[in-house]
């Protein structure tokens, strides 16, 4: 298949990945050509490239509401930034031997943690979430204690779009002298940020949610943090992350952050009317159908829709088929038939968790988008119903399972 | 200071990076925009991508010599390849508690090696080099045993240009079941590889130093070597290095490898010359100067050239005034008024040390920046030791040590 994308694509897998901006990539350019010298070079093409990797920590800066320049760290995206985060808290604190993260983060958290549990010895709390994908409070608290390293959970989830109250998580962790990380990789340029003013000691970012390149994130790390990097060498990043700098995916970045906060407000108040209006005519239209995660607490930009008794990858494909890109939640586990471990942790019902259909949006949406899913998505589950033996034999039975939002 | 790469500029430091070619860029710009695509994603805008990644590692694969795609894997550059390659030696092996490397290697592996002996409790043996930098080989058979979990020694070193009998070393370490590990990153290109047919169990390379973009590298991983990812959670890269990829920067590395592999031969050929002879005219016009390292077996774009009683930086910044980009060695050590550990390791003497200047050329270069230099910095080298008490007061003695080449 070598099918790209054409002016007719609705493209609704934001949270996978985005487009980069226009602006972003005419700025990322000369740094590959022109401006092509190494940042710590001390002769004239070299050198003239540093300032361009401090203006882009300014915009990163403003768009976090981070004091400090030294307070970001660049690093190759949103795993390494969460991998980073975790190991560095294990080692500045040895003597701390717990681990808290919740049952549903993306697999960059969730496999480390289970990693580090199975051989490094370390005791890990999965704090587990309810029906509507919200933080069992209880029980993070009473993990909470002064053996643990490091709490890492995520600002908002990348299926369902549900915030988790992070401040407040953070705020709870602080007594203890936790290390608190959170993985905002969905968050960032869809909720407002203010680090300065926070209890967060470490979060995570990357530059291909926001319309910025792959292969490029950042690390927030409060000042007077401890931090053990997790590449040694060279002195980029004040000793903190060794490598030749990325210089165009870090410019890419920079112009993505403040494009990021230019649109901040118009372009989110948007996104979420035509999310909503995606949601409300899709509910209406077919029958059976689940808003899964937290309809309250929620990016603008995402809804995970669970259509019962059909097949996630099935829908997927005939969209697609329609020139309509979506997904199935984390694109890291697409290709398996297993529902997401998202919608296990929220007991989501298998027959509907299968059919669990993520459309994640951006500004480079159009109501034409949303009409055009609208006009074809009807027909494609009712057809894929009329082929499932289930649909057939339950006979329109009204799901076992009560809606969150309808 | 933003003065950038004006076509009058003559850049001699392609060790510490290179210009993108503009074949490389025009490859890459398509995957910043319409094809921006998740390559793990099932709709049709993913899966448009995942081809020009296996183009890319085809293209590797040729140059490389390597068999098996699967012998390939994506990382951020040469920094993560190599620390990967360590790290997961030592988890593969932990009942092996001995690492062996060299003492000029770059700070990406020296470091973590002296990391892993303070913090870790490994046993280190940094093997030695003689005077022209050759390693010794004595010492390195004797350290050799099954305690050793892996070898880490570069190809080719990035201030000298010394080529390490690699194949040689990686067949020694073979009966004693040790994992050989090369960083090639700046040998890539530069020489001929045929890894389907060594005793070479992993390699790192790096794209910006050849014509490729910066924040992408690879490394190989022969078949059957076991090995531990650092990165952990997404399926990428056949869960060898999660994250979602820079395919950019991928199809980046792909199409610098395919150029590279095009111009091998007479590319080479023609650098070399510019080299041997930009070495040779300084050698007669500038009095007291070594050539430093073994200028038998060395890389054909790099000179290292000592000038007694000057300071490396004083030049640098004379060239850099005059348009010429050269550099005291390895980028990340610059700044620091120390001769580099790649000069102390080979006992230069520290009169010299001081003033050793790396001029590192590439297929971009010209008989015309040749010319420049030569033109220049006889006059930049008189005029620096006229100002030097060292100088002055050695009255043009001849230099204590023996020069390598003269
Ligand atoms: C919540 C979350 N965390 C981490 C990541 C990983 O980021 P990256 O692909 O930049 O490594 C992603 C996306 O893939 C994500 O959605
Ligand atoms: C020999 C050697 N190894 C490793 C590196 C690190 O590569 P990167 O800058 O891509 O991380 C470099 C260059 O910086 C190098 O010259």
């Amino acid at each position: 298949m070598t099918v790209s994308a054409s002016p007719r694509t609705v493209y609704l897998d934001n949270n996978a990945t985005t487009a980069c901006a226009p602006d972003v990539v005419a700025e990322m350019l000369p740094f590959f050509t022109e401006q092509f010298g190494n940042p710590s070079s001390i002769h004239a093409i070299g050198a003239s490239v540093a300032p361009a990797i401090r203006t882009a920590r300014e915009r990163l800066q403003n768009l976090l509401g981070v004091a400090h320049e030294s307070e970001i760290v660049y690093t190759s995206g949103g795993t390494e930034s969460d991998t980073t985060a975790i190991i560095s808290a294990l080692r500045a604190y040895p003597e701390r031997r717990e681990i808290i993260t919740s049952a549903v983060e993306h697999h960059a958290v969730l496999t480390v943690c289970e990693h580090l549990a199975r051989h490094e010895g370390y005791k890990l709390h999965v704090i587990p979430v309810d029906g509507q994908g919200r933080l069992d409070l209880k029980a993070y608290e009473n993990a909470l204690s002064e053996n643990v390293a490091v709490v890492s959970i995520m600002w908002a989830n990348n299926e369902t779009g549900t915030i988790f109250p992070i401040e407040h998580l953070a705020q709870m962790a602080k007594p203890y002298g936790i290390l608190f990380h959170t993985d905002a990789v969905q968050a960032v340029g869809k909720v407002p940020f203010r680090l300065s003013n926070s209890a967060i000691d470490m979060l995570s970012l990357s530059a291909h949610k926001i319309h910025g390149p792959k292969g490029v994130g950042a690390l927030y790390l409060k000042r007077g943090v401890k931090f053990r990097p997790l590449f040694r060498g060279g002195h980029q990043e004040r000793g903190r992350r060794a490598g030749t700098e990325n210089t165009a995916g870090i410019v890419g970045l920079g112009k993505a952050a403040e494009l990021a906060q230019a649109g901040f407000r118009d372009e989110n108040i948007r996104v979420r009317s035509l999310r909503d209006r995606l949601e409300r005519e899709l509910m209406a239209l077919i029958p059976n159908t689940i808003v899964t995660g937290d309809v309250e607490q929620r990016l603008p930009n995402t809804t995970t829709i669970a259509f019962e008794f059909v097949e996630g990858e099935a829908i997927l494909l005939m969209l697609s088929r329609a020139g309509i890109a979506a997904s199935s939640g984390s694109a890291c586990t697409s290709g398996s038939l297993e529902p997401s471990h998202v919608m296990r942790a929220m007991n989501i019902p298998f027959t509907a968790a299968h059919g669990a259909t993520r459309f994640s949006l951006s500004r480079d949406n159009t109501e034409e988008d949303v009409d055009r899913v609208i006009a074809v998505l009807p027909g494609i589950i009712e057809r894929l119903r009329a082929m499932s033996p289930y649909w057939s034999s339950s006979a329109r039975a009204p799901a076992e399972f009560q809606p969150a939002y309808s």
